[in-house]
């Protein structure tokens, strides 16, 4: 196993920012982009159910269609590549049985052996719609895809900006989103900064350890 | 600037699994831990509001306490570290104004120079609060936390596993959360695997590439 060294970690932590201003000139290597394609999908999630599309925009004419429908950001017209992170609403049996086919397919276990576990999702899934929580707990997953992204982006020196600050039903339709079952959670513009972005000089500003983290 | 090649990124992620089994001999270095630490205080969050607060426990009889509010899962138990992910509730003015007091510190820029942008913060957190949607705001970016995390430690080589199945009100009372005015969202455990653990032979099981990734 090749693990990393504790600082370099932090220093690419400390290097990203939200960034405001992309260099619209500057794209992403082929190589560079599949890997935090994968990235995404190597997400953990609830279950590992990935209730999840990810819509990777690189044409320049839709990307020009976006700041309209986020607040007139425009990051997501300059970037180089464009995430819109999408929930599956209603999580169903139907979602279930396709995972339950995958995993007995990529570890060579017979469907039926998985039974107690597509039953435990199931009932999970079953009392979340009951509570009315079922699309939040779905949602919350979209978002620990979203901190693996940014995380993986800062570790390979790509800038980041996500966006929660966009008109989802807008990105739905454009999308078409809707008729696959999907709805549009938030964004994430990725691409190279521009040295004239005032935010990319500022200090990063937390609050002290001692008021994020306790102890016991 | 220093990166890290994507290869080792994603052998790393490859390796990451939700643990099921800790290896209670097994703690994590206090260097290594420092740096986890710090990776969840840089994590994203809207405006980088920061609203969360991170419990880590170690304390081997608090620890045991865990299991029986965790639907008996003994990962919290015999884990090294346990990290309970909290949420602010009902962020008000009195935490934007510390946050601008803060980058105000940090920035070396006047506080009434901030006008602008805790004026946004203030209409968002209003807007937010009148949809009903502030505290979910809020946990979406536990969330992110979460995210950030679950791969920093992949990279680092330390273990987690991420917990969502914990009774939260048991959570708030046994570490007096409430008192300070947030709640518990989720858990994640970190240490070292043991070998006897079946799950850490699994193969990981995602959905292929094509179903999870559109381009446009």
């Amino acid at each position: 196993m090749n693990t990393i060294p504790s600082d370099l970690l932090l220093n690419q932590l400390r290097w990203r920012y939200a960034t405001k201003q992309f260099d619209p000139a500057k794209k992403i290597p082929s190589d560079t982009w599949s890997a935090l394609e994968e990235s995404l999908r190597l997400s953990p999630s609830s279950y590992g159910l990935q209730p999840w599309k990810f819509v990777v925009i690189t044409d320049q004419a839709l990307k020009g269609q976006l700041p309209a429908i986020s607040w007139d950001q425009p990051q997501a017209r300059d970037c180089s590549h464009y995430v819109v992170f999408a929930v599956k609403k209603g999580l169903d049996q139907a979602w279930v049985d396709r995972y339950v086919a995958r995993i007995s397919e990529e570890r060579g276990v017979p469907a039926d052996k998985l039974g107690a576990f597509r039953g435990m999702m199931l009932g999970s899934i079953e009392q979340a719609t009951k509570d009315g929580t079922l699309d939040s707990w779905q949602t919350h997953q979209i978002y620990i895809a979203l901190g693996t992204f940014l995380s993986a982006a800062a570790l390979l020196g790509v800038d980041t900006c996500p966006m929660e600050g966009i008109s989802r039903p807008d990105f739905d339709r454009l999308l078409g989103l809707g008729a696959e079952g999907f709805e549009s959670v938030c964004g994430a513009a990725a691409g190279y900064r521009l040295d004239s972005d005032p935010n990319a000089h500022l200090a990063k500003v937390r609050f002290p350890a001692a008021e994020v983290i306790a102890h016991r």
